[in-house]
């Protein structure tokens, strides 16, 4: 059984300060390491000792303490989605640890400082894409995770101009999720381009992402409207700062539901986070969001479309806009509203040895918040 | 038959020209006008005797000259278009004419000013979506040849705010399918959001509204691929500015054709005008827009939907935006590029009493270029 | 002596509640009321009874309970700005009343709607400026209190476009310095153009301006470091809700100042809101807003100058944008983060027939917080 | 004397294809090259021999065929801007070569492709301004010519991720000016904001970054006002696409020449471009910019300063932002433009050994167009 071991946090924080003064001298690295692995999509997810990576000279080596567990893993290790991965592949993208060796390149780390490996591993930097701030679009996009030995490992090797600058002193397991799951829904938001005092529904409100999103929403200044099933999630809504609730189950048909949320919003919300993963609720968003609002995807549902009424579309003049994942600026700011103690990340910590269950879980729909492994564990 | 009669548009300037003179010291309004009107959703169009209407405050009555056919007027006379019309219905959304009265409340046009009727005959202007300049997207907007008596009569009324300013000497048939078509192709590229340089690909290039996209987009510094279908067509699209052609008939799918334009914008376009009415062609536009780019949707086939592979939508980050008509900026503007002469409109002139031919002729898809009116016959 | 009449609150809220029964069926409007009234600039300021103004058909007619004072309202008196003033003037453009007659054109008041007079009496809707809802630069704009009689009367006449909208159920004393105080600060903000989580100081925090700046740029999710002198405001300052107050009376020179508040913000401001009127602070905001940020200026003393130095103003690529008054939009924003209670505006309310002290005041620089006007006394 | 020698930009082209043709196997590159170098501010500009610069991991080394030379290689020299410059100093930032070298980290430059050495030769890339595309503004920026040897020799080394990547054919001496005036007027114009068929006005429009600030606004659609003095200017301006001339000298006093550029521009032009380096004309372009419009400052006068009224800067809304360099994306854009003919730069060509000459040019205000020195002479 997966049982929360909250205790391990301090330890994060605690062995990371005693480490702190040893690398004012130097850090001693390992040859081999414990890991999860797995060698073709949907094979065995083995837990075992494998080689620490060594970094390029423009890689950063972090020893991994705790890395979030993200529903895009559940993806690459069944490999249904179009992008092939690496194979054989350490998945994971939320790591959270400390830098113990950087490439003789690397000018914005410091050995002993605090970093983070996100869904982005590294960008070409300097394609169009890049330039633009759009490096997760970029074409040569190296994936945590996917294309690259991600954070189920202790030892991971990330892009210095990518990895993720942790403040000194942050809890390692609780920003593990803020990684991908926050940078995601924060880059959500401001896909949505909304200025504060105005609505966001959020569709899926109060799972890993959405609950995340219901924080950050309201740290934005914006009024929150949360969509998702029971009395509990309703409770939770909340309890995270949210304002209006709409539980689906209560509704017989979506006319109401829209007619409801276009009430309680006086004309719809300016803008819809869509994170659940139901096709159905994408179509419906673009039904009631506010004329000249903005619909945003965040979730992607294998294989499913996004569906619009083109003369609807037209005559709200609404946008509907893919959201990925941030770049460097959006992250670092993620981190920072985390940082200030305006979002708090729900999480469970297990092993890592324990990962093989909570791809079940995931499997099963069974995951309620945020796992965290330990990965000395 | 129909038969082009080119001669009159000069005859539209020499009539103004003629009538200015009198207008200095006042102008005579007839009683009764001709027009055209039906009583029910498809049935008859007929020309006949009927009352000139009288200006309310805050209107302007406008001796229409010349009056552009739209699509739109089909879609109004068969209420094929979820949103009912008035009834009965005098059509027509691109008059251009002369002000010939005014109500009490008029202060920005004088007796003798050119002035436009456009989609948009009115607005709340007190609505959230009207502050921001989303006129068009008025719950209470009033639509000309919809919900107002429109342009297919010799006198109709318009509000003095939305109605369009025409500048002192335009050709009035010439301008007349600027105050819908133009000002449409126009707010598209807007919506679109590009800057000078980047690619622009317009589905359904040679149309009547695809013509003047091409123009207007030009004139904005954007490079221009169009798509459409045929060798006239080919001709057609390079003699109107464009740079790149994609012959559409060439193609045994859509795979081919994507790829070419792809490798002829090097990614594909930042930027999509979809004025076709094809869903098909609204679907690929999703492909083979370049990452993080826009498809703007313009054209309402009755029914339709847009729809969109959520997995690429995301990590392509495309938007998908509705655009629906100008506002007043966006009409003035439109306007001026028309008057700088960066932009013409190739049109057909032919007599009011020959409107219900033109009908005939857009049911069957026969229409090429555009149609305007001559409302004195 | 001026003695707060607190009490007069509450009363302005039941004498709504009692109006508004009769309302239902008709409104009695007197001849004459009670105003002040001045008949050359620096002449004397009598409060005298006048006749009751009738509204055009574009105007409504508000019967004001309470209007706020402001420093523009002294500048009115003076006649010391380049924009020459109507003559004899009824000052005040923060009046907050109800609706008792509306003109013939009138459709978005009706009779006992609350409405609001602010410094934006009407502007033409038709010029390129007020399409894009720039009316406040409107060359025709009218101003209240300025140019066409103001708040300062029992009655006064407002365009129906450009009135504010007001909830029902307000308190009408506590709403009139958002008309123009709090829509004048949250237009800088927005002209700032911040994003959610970044500095932005306000020079002149703790004033009539800067204390609603403070509250609204914590609403709008922005960090807050404020800039005035003394151990009150720094306590006022931190009680509004700001983060980092820089007591400008401590430091020997401007370097020293600036240095402490771009280490306490990283890096600089992002943003500046200058609402201070020293010239000198103007140019220091000019040299610790952060590279890439934005100056904003407010307030306007009287033959002042910006000034900025060139290579610094290049190479940190800074903007200095002037933020005059918000506009439609603007208000109803401003006006619905004070009905969310985000802003709250510390008031002192005294009899109309007071205000010659109030100019008193003004002059002396004795203000503290904002005075109100109750035009019942 | 300064002889052009307009024959070796083909020579350029030729010796590259003859170059390309043996880089495929591999290229030999000396140890000692020919270059311009100075000890001390002020001191003797040498030509002489000098060692070959080693590319570190990051870098590529560049044979640079030609560079143009700035005003701001004068400021380089003399010292006179508050930024210490790196000493002795190879000056040159404009310089255009082919790539001989990379080091073991680069792989966006392939052995002989063309490349660019520009203004920002690096910057850390990890800073909250590089992570948002504000990389000249970065605090560890580093720049060619300045604090890092330039391209007045014939190797430079330039960090690979700000390198302009150049496109195979170009002429290298006439893209070379492009590299710095002609990525900064484009810049400019970006940062002015405006949208086709607004007005753009360039107060210095025909020294060496006017004339190329007038074809890049022609390209984007701008309509382009031109201020400068003389009548072969006036025809220069005409030449280049420009549409009114101002011309200064024929006015007694600012006040005529603001009223006829706000008269010509139908209120003023939406945006201003200082290139010229007087403080009068920046303070008179705050004066005739149209109401909410922004003045871009450019140029910079050494000890100068930005100077605005106050009252008029809040109520006319306007802007005034200085622009620096541009960022990655600029600079591709700013070639591409370029390279589609829609912007030729007007070049003399002479010989590196040459340069002290036109130094001293420079000094006495004596340039016309743009000097390019050929580094095999």
């Amino acid at each position: 059984m997966l049982r929360p071991t909250l205790g391990a946090r301090s330890h994060g924080l605690l062995s990371y300060n005693r480490l702190f003064l040893r690398l004012q001298s130097t850090i001693a690295i390992p040859k081999m390491q414990k890991g999860v692995i797995f060698y073709e999509n949907g094979g065995p997810l083995t837990y075992k000792d494998m080689p620490v990576p060594v970094p390029k000279p423009n890689e950063i080596l972090i020893n991994v303490k705790y890395s979030g567990v993200c529903h895009t893993d559940l993806h690459a290790w069944k490999g249904d989605w179009p992008l092939p991965v690496k194979l054989p592949l350490v998945g994971g993208h939320e790591g959270a640890g400390i830098v113990v060796a950087k490439g003789s390149n690397v000018k914005n780390f410091e050995i002993g400082d605090l970093a983070g490996i996100k869904w982005l591993n590294g960008s070409c930097m300097a394609c169009e894409l890049c330039e633009k701030g759009y490096e997760s679009n970029c074409e040569h996009a190296d994936l945590s995770g996917y294309t690259h030995d991600g954070s189920f490992q202790q030892y991971a090797t990330a892009d210095a101009t990518q990895a993720a600058q942790i403040p000194r002193g942050t809890d390692l397991a609780e920003v593990a999720p803020i990684l991908c799951a926050g940078v995601t829904v924060y880059k959500a938001l401001k896909t949505a381009a909304l200025q504060p005092g105005e609505w966001v529904a959020i569709s899926g409100a109060c799972g890993g992402l959405g609950s995340l999103a219901i924080q950050y929403a309201k740290a934005m200044g914006l009024r929150v409207l949360g969509i998702d099933g029971g009395e509990a999630k309703a409770k939770m809504f909340k309890e995270l700062g949210g304002e209006t609730f709409i539980d689906f189950t209560k509704y017989k048909n979506n006319e109401a539901m829209i007619k409801d949320i276009q009430e309680a919003t006086k004309g719809g919300p300016q803008g819809v986070i869509n994170v659940s993963v139901s096709e159905a609720a994408i179509s419906a968003s673009t039904q009631y969001v506010r004329p000249t609002g903005t619909v945003v995807i965040v979730g992607m549902p294998a294989g499913a479309y996004v569906k619009s009424d083109v003369f609807s579309h037209v005559v709200k003049s609404i946008s509907i806009k893919g959201s990925y994942v941030g770049n460097r600026a959006d992250t670092r700011e993620a981190i920072d509203f985390f940082s200030r103690g305006l979002v708090k990340s729900p999480i469970t910590v297990v092993g890592l040895s324990e990962l093989p269950k909570i791809y079940e879980l995931m499997e099963k729909n069974k995951i309620l918040g945020r796992y965290v492994v330990d990965t000395s564990k």
